[in-house]
Parts: structure tokens; sequence; C-alpha cells
């Protein structure tokens, strides 16, 4: 374990494989899928890790029910609260219901109304929110104490992170199927939590394989922080589709782990991540939200060139309106 | 085996196991889905084969490759030819291919772009037919005499029934893991190749659980022969926006097979079609096209009445075209 690390209790590969043992046989296995069609356009190996068909549309369960399940029995006679733009809600409200503790999720009034009314649909009970994400958190910290609930993270928390790493240990047992390691692994980054989780799995299980996030334009934070080297945040008043990966700012924790296991930070466009839906629609037949493209937008619009390597992308939700999924059909 | 099976030489158990030895590493093991969301909307337990994520985007494949990989070398060094709607003709360009083994697909002029282009991506030849269903059939033939190709029909033959025969054969393994069994699986039905494979596995592995069809209104050619004991033919002008299940009238093979093993034909409109697809989209975050959503759409318009049952329906095939699915969103 490097110092780092030890400052600051990294989960270890094992919390991975521990995290996996809970949620076997409560969340899906998602598949690999893969196109002859998309490889041929592309013309390179493209792996797509279909986190789209996880419980709840995300991988978001994966922590959630990690953290959840480790709860004390007080802790869970209590409940539990979180903030998320939705989709770390729905997988704080779905793990609560299987573990049968309250839930209550902040969310911003623009959250799209289907992970609204997922939340509400596992029993939780949803409080909207108008104002910036960190009044959000403020509002969700006083609402914690006020109420003696136990706050899941997003991002901030090892059992979190262990959870979320389940999606990197999944990758390498199934990849090492389809032949030998991947060239490159893309993940959707918002505050840092599946990066860091799959960045621990490929350590332990992938090491040849290069780790890249994968960031909307104005959203960037990663990207810079990983070029220099210290945690960054975006300008104010930023504009993206890619409404799950609106984080500011990389999380401490998570950036930690980041900061030397990530090559690099990658950035598209709202345009690009359009026509990456489209494909994903063409050539998969799944629906991916637009935080959940990023990665296939990456190749497509040359961010990461991927001719002649076999390179993974996460899709790592499919909570979208489908006003929203119409228009990418149109434009891509 | 039964009098009129013997008689027509109808395939066995034994080779659906034997199709899925073939198939093993070339075919998707597709997975079946849930969604607590949609079993607490409809209140009952829905299972959804995913055959949208099948090589090609449909189920079509298992068959077609069931078929070429069986020519002699003969008949592989002249080539193969299908006529179909889309769906058969990927199938096949895609065994085709990885058999390497020359084909010819003719395809209604009115078939979706998609389908089209795909076929072409697969190194078939198409040729695009301006006519009905006869006369495609007739100029195949003729093809078929004039340059020695070998026919693969889309579901009058054994070989190919078996390999569709192997969804069913997937089912049962995969509902096993998932408690008692079915009681009842809905099959989308064209020309009844599929049924015909599902119900001679679940005759073998899941006695028990009832096998419907589900046809489109104008097409309700199966339910209309079922009843009556006879193969008969839909009225002629009939429309459906389910173009992989235009299908006039059973086939005599496939109708042999179902007619004492399908319990029931059940037929749904091209609006509770869109609002099936919509679900799914919204649900499963998968996208299938309008003749996969049959299955779910009978569910939904309360065609079959899934309350307090557990019922698998098989979601055929993805290959839609981008507006035709952006308008069933808008409708659902």
């Amino acid at each position: 374990m490097s110092e780092v690390a030890a400052q600051l209790g990294t989960p270890s590969y094992a919390d991975i494989v521990a995290a996996g043992q809970r949620l076997r046989g409560v969340a899906v296995r998602t598949p690999v899928l893969e196109a002859p069609s998309l490889n041929a356009e592309i013309g390179g190996r493209i792996l797509v890790k279909a986190e789209v068909l996880q419980r709840t549309g995300s991988f978001k369960f994966r922590g959630a029910y990690n953290r959840i399940s480790q709860l004390t029995p007080d802790e869970k006679r209590r409940g539990v609260i979180a903030f998320s733009s939705g989709n770390h809600a729905q997988g704080v409200s779905a793990a609560a219901e299987i573990i049968e503790t309250p839930a209550t999720v902040v969310m911003p009034a623009s959250a799209p109304g289907i992970k609204v009314a997922r939340c509400r649909g596992y029993g939780a009970q949803v409080v909207l929110h108008d104002g910036d994400r960190a009044s959000m958190e403020a509002r969700t910290l006083a609402l914690a104490e006020e109420r003696g609930l136990t706050l899941v993270r997003p991002f901030e928390d090892d059992m979190v992170i262990a959870g979320q790493g389940t999606v990197g240990a999944e990758i390498a047992d199934q990849v090492a199927l389809l032949g030998p390691p991947p060239d490159a692994v893309l993940v959707p980054c918002g505050g840092g939590g599946l990066t860091a989780g799959i960045a621990l799995a490929l350590e332990a299980r992938m090491p040849t394989s290069h780790l890249y996030t994968v960031e909307p334009e104005e959203f960037d934070d990663t990207a810079r922080s990983l070029k220099s080297g210290k945690r960054l945040a975006v300008e104010p008043g930023g504009r993206s589709i890619c409404d799950a990966l609106l984080v500011p700012r990389p999380g401490e924790r998570t950036f930690a782990i980041n900061r030397h296991r990530v090559a690099r930070g990658l950035t598209v466009s709202d345009t690009a991540v359009r026509q990456a839906m489209a494909a994903l629609f063409g050539h998969f037949k799944i629906v991916v939200e637009p935080g959940g493209a990023v990665g296939l937008a990456a190749l497509l619009s040359g961010a990461f060139d991927a001719r002649g390597k076999t390179v993974v992308v996460v899709a790592t939700g499919g909570n979208v309106d489908p006003q929203v999924f119409a228009d990418a059909l149109k434009a891509g």
C-alpha cells in the first residue's frame, strides 16, 4: 500500500472482493457487449460494460448497497439520507428498500423526472432542492443532523468506492475470457468514485491496462486536476447535458486514489455525447443517458484514438427522459 | 414423439442441445432482465429475455448459424441465399461471414434502412425487391436455382427451428435460478419458428409453463389457426408497425409443432406496441423494435392478465430506425 493510501485509509482490493460477495444475487452482473459493426467503424475492438442493465439503471446501486448493508442496527433503525442529481439517489433508495431502512433523498429541482419518480417508487422520501450543489449538500447535512440519519455520500466513502470497484473486478473477469488485456479502460467521471473503485481493481487485476477518465468539456475538473497534480474546481457557469457528471471538483479521497492511477483525463462535447448515445442505440440496442455515453463519445470524437486497440468503455447509466433520448437520436 | 412429429421429422430436444453446442462462443447467451418498477406496475413478476443483445440485434442469428454451419463443403463454396424483412437477412449475413460462405439476401424495398445497411456491412449482397412476400419468395427461389445457392428458409427448416430453440433452453436454465417455473412464456410470432423451437425446449425442460404466441392484430394468422386447428391466412391489406411479424400464414412445419403446444394466440394493437417499447426503454434500458415488443404489449394492454403470475416475455430484436423509436417514446 502506498503512503498516501495508508494515510487516507484507501480501500484495498480485498474490500472490493468483500463488496462483490455482499452484492452477489442482489446486483446484476452486467454483461460486456461487443458489436462487430462498431468495431469495423472505429477500427478497434470496443467492449461496452453495460451498467445500464444494473438494478436502478446505473452502477450507483453497487456502492450504495455496499455502504447501507454495513449499517449498525441502530443506524438502520433511524435511516439514511443522500443528496444526488439522481442516480446515487436511486441507488440509495433501492438499497434502503431491500435492507429495510428508511431513506430520504435530496435532489435538485432540475433532476430528470424519471429519476425522481423512481426514488419515490422505491419508497424514499424525496426533497427537491432549488439551489447549487453546495447549498444542496449543506441542506442534506442539516437534515441528517436534525433527524439522526446516516449520510450516504456519493463518492467520498471507502465502502461506496469499494462497491463501485466491483465494476472493475467484473470487467477483469469478463475480458479475460475474450483475449489479451485491453489497452485502455474509459470511465465517465463526476466525483471520481467509480474511477477510484475501478482503479483499485485494475491495479490488482489488469495492471497493464491504462485508465482514462472522461468528462463533459465544461466540467473538466478531474482532467485539469490530474494534469496539475492538485484538486482544481471548474469555472462556475458551465453547462452540459450530462446531468450525472456535473461535479465541480474531484473528491479528496477519490483524487488521492486516482491521481497516480489515471493515465489522463479526456473531455467531450455535448454533440459528441449525443452521437455516442445514437451509436449505442444502433449498435448495441441499449439506452444510455448522456453522462453514461461519454466514454464512447471520446472514441467517436477522436479524443481517444482507439484504432488498433482494445478499449473498454463503461456505460454507467440509462436513466434518461424520453425527450432527451429522442433528441439524441435525431442528432446522431 | 407424437405421430405428427414423426411424419414431419420434427426436431427433438437433442437437436436443440446440439445447436447450443454449435452456438457456444459464437452467439451471445443473452441475459434475463427484471425491473422491480415494472413488476410493481403490473402486479406480477415479468422476466425479459433480451435477445436484442444477441449478435445482429435479434434471435435470428441462432437459427441461421445452426443451419449454415451444417452446409456441405460444396454448398459452402457456392453460398447461401435468404429472403427476409430484415432480421433473418442479418442473421444469415452475419453467420455466413463467420462461416466464410458468400451470402445473398433478398429484402423488401420497404425494409428499415438500418437492416439493409447492416447486411451489407456483414458482406452480403442485398437484392431489394418491390412486391409482396409471395413474389419475393418466388424471386429468391429462382435466384437460388440459377446460381446454385442453398436457400436458408426463415422458419420452415428443422435446423433453423432447433437454433431458435436455444432461446428456450437458455430461458429454462436461467429462470431455474430465479424461483419456481414461470406460469407463462410469451413469444412474438411471425412464421412460428421461434415459437416452435421454444415449444420443444419447454416441453422438455419446463412442461408446466404455458406458451402463448403474440401477433399484431391485423396479422393474427397464428391466433386464428390455433383456434380453428388448421392453417389460416390473414385477410390481405393488413397493416402494422411490426415489420418483423408480417407473415400472412403459419408455416406448415412450425404449425405442426405449435398447434398442440401453444395455449393460445394473443394479439396486440400498434398503440400497445409503442407503449411497450417506451416501457422497455424506461424500465429495462433496452432498445426493442416493434415486433420484439409485442409480448410486453400483451401484458400492458390486458390481452394477457399477468397479475400474481410470473411471465417470461421474449424481446426478440432491437433493429429499429431511430425515427420509429423516437415516435414510440413520444406515444408511450
